[in-house]
């Protein structure tokens, strides 16, 4: 899953005119999945190429696929969800990757039927059976803990393990689905203790794997095999109610701060057509405790880590009306993560605990050590000598913010770059803030 | 679902004589719901009564049921789940309840089709798609805390809400499936971090609900329906790795520690065979803070709590080779719980979180003041004023824990009685610790 072939080939073009533009996310080196309907159709597979979606169901009818690609496509418009292509392991992805690349070179007279996804609606990818969330950035979590765990804000399992907590997979939802603030417990100005409408709404920009094979309960995953259950990623918008989490969240973490909604991109980026963008993994400082064995890379994987540029963007309803475009708030990458997703996933099976394919595993926050990479308003609000926080400007607009306002678009975007190679990109995942609902009577 | 009707009428015999035995768990006025297989046969839903099944789909296909009944019964053979039926509400159990226990009445000629549990084996009842594990005994937190949070042993906000942390669904298995010690991180004797099987693996005590009908997301649930989206109860054993919780479980909560495997019992008591054991909520301290608007009950739920006796056994190897029966650990009472089901459902449910059918919300430690009513090793081996945790003596045996050794089974049971009712049992949770699998080359 970490090989680089024929389908990266940076000289191969479509015959798809717009994957050939220079700042699509979606050039033939790509080819991602994601679960699309259009026109009053079934919700089905598809893999997006430039601005359109090659049907898999259709190309599969119209006998396109032959072999271990046809297999792998039957697999994956068996029904609504890539869960069945997903539990093939990532051989099967792989062949179907290769087939289309064949499919959509130019050059190539088969034409397989196509979706402009100007006419598509984004779907799920995947029925997610359990988001797990880990906090892996420590420039993240030093600067969510320097005001509440002043003594220690990296908390000193930070480096032994990968944290994590179980989140809530029934309200994940894909780019574009409403966000509604959400109600709940936590201390006023005067201290007593409310119920109402999260004043302090935050988003956190990360980065997610959906889970391929499973294992069995019982039966833990070694490093080495860890890469074999990694299916593919996606961006993840992991809103936070930063009043509720700082009220409910002591002694057992974080539970209604974090489920009232969780926003992904729909198009899944396979770990194969990452594999040019593999990094080395995080470089720990002289003075850290080198991983326990059992989260150690071998030499082979080295290269475990992934060279992602993400960004999130915000767009309220002050610049739509302006006609203005949206504003970057953060631009960082994902190297700076302290822990690979090959240790998170190792670490998650450890003690057995059964994974299962289109499982959710998350990144947490992916801050960077600079101001420009600060991945969430907790952090952008905090300067680095505050004592507390303050609303900052937005870009050169007049506009300010501290915490989310209703109206608020929060865009995520990811692009993946090398020499010699064409770059990729993630899509989009966008959430708007929608007003709390009124509590029923 | 809180009435009292003539399915719990206490004059009520059935043909099936083992139900009319005074200390089966299973008379007809229980009538729990369960997923069972028999004889190389599918897995399939059936009801408990005495000591036989009552198969839901052959007594459907001999058109031994009418009507709302009917539905019922097809909704719950659709599928190896009760999930199904779960989801279409509690009248339609209630319609299913108050057939089976007509047909199952002395004096019934009409006599559907039976299998001996001693021929079958039971499965999940239904398909768990999420799991959370509350915290909602003050006895069991202020025990806990009393070490660890000796300022605060009972967290201040812990009388406001019901604290609760989402756990891992993929790793729930019904009654008598083996428990692997985990292996996992831990601080060491001599303070160094290590990685191996688990040294103080221990078990929780806890009532479990099914969720019947759902809720959209961002669609809150008022107290006052919260009864509508209770199917019913089973027993949970929340097997906890104390070593891997003390490490891993700041700031985020308890991950690895718990989600090796929980145990529950394959029988879920619907909720309207609870009717007559409903009981007044938790008395409260009078300096506690009163719950929160969307929190109290109202008045016609006054009884929404449940008077249910609940007991721990163990039976280790040494008592299995002497031929001696297990040892009683804790005597409880689920009325000893600080928030009622109902609060723990809403409070889930308040910031819009989607609740489905067939999710798992257990209670916590269902410990109660006294020491014989401690409910997991932890209080156990830790007497009133002592400074540490020491092995304590398991009944009038010779031998001791501290925590849990291989070999060991643990066994809950539960018993709800009230004057001029029949008692009614939960059947039972049983798991055996099975050693630590070894690390995979």
């Amino acid at each position: 899953v970490y090989a680089i072939n024929a389908t990266h080939d940076a000289s191969r073009r479509s015959w798809v005119e717009s994957a050939n533009a220079p700042d699509t996310d979606f050039p033939i080196q790509n080819l991602p999945l994601g679960v699309f309907r259009s026109d009053g159709g079934r919700a089905r597979a598809g893999i997006a190429i430039g601005d359109q979606i090659l049907d898999l169901a259709a190309t599969l009818e119209a006998g396109l696929f032959a072999g271990a690609a046809a297999d792998a496509a039957a697999a994956a418009t068996a029904g609504p969800t890539l869960n069945p292509l997903m539990a093939m392991g990532n051989a099967a992805s792989s062949a179907l990757r290769s087939a289309a690349s064949d499919l959509l070179r130019a050059g190539q007279d088969r034409r397989p039927p196509l979706v402009p996804m100007a006419r598509a609606g984004m779907h799920m990818p995947a029925e997610v059976g359990a988001f797990t969330d880990f906090l892996t950035s420590v420039f993240h979590t030093a600067r969510g803990g320097r005001l509440t765990r002043p003594d220690s804000p990296v908390p000193v399992n930070f480096r032994h393990l990968p944290i994590a907590y179980n989140s809530r997979a029934s309200t994940v939802r894909a780019d574009g689905a409403p966000v509604r603030r959400p109600n709940g417990q936590y201390r006023q100005a005067d201290g007593t203790i409310g119920f109402g409408p999260c004043r302090h709404f935050d988003f956190e920009l990360e980065l997610a794997l959906f889970v391929g094979t499973g294992n069995e309960m019982g039966e833990p995953i070694p490093l080495r095999a860890a890469p074999d259950h990694i299916f593919g990623f996606c961006l993840l918008n992991d809103w936070s109610a930063r009043d509720i989490q700082r009220w409910e969240g002591q002694p057992l973490g974080p539970f209604l701060a974090k489920s009232a909604a969780t926003s992904i991109s729909p198009w899944v980026i396979t770990a194969e057509a990452m594999a040019p963008f593999r990094a080395p993994a995080y470089r720990r400082d002289a003075g850290d405790p080198p991983p326990l064995p059992y989260l150690s890379h071998p030499t082979d994987q080295a290269k475990g880590h992934l060279d992602l540029v993400m960004e999130a963007l915000i767009h309220t309803p002050g610049m739509r009306a302006a006609g203005a475009p949206p504003v970057r708030l953060t631009r960082t990458n994902f190297q700076h993560m302290y822990w690979t997703f090959a240790q998170m996933l190792t670490h998650h099976a450890s003690n057995g605990c059964a994974l299962r394919p289109g499982d959710l595993l998350a990144s947490g926050t992916v801050s960077g050590p600079t101001d420009d990479s600060r991945a969430c308003l907790s952090e952008l609000a905090l300067p680095a000598d505050a004592k507390e926080r303050s609303a900052f400007q937005l870009g050169d607009t007049d506009e300010k913010r501290l915490w989310l306002e209703d109206g608020d678009d929060i865009i995520f975007r990811a692009r993946a770059e090398r020499p010699d190679f064409v770059p990729i990109g993630f899509g989009t995942c966008r959430g708007r803030v929608a007003p709390s609902p009124a509590w029923p009577e």
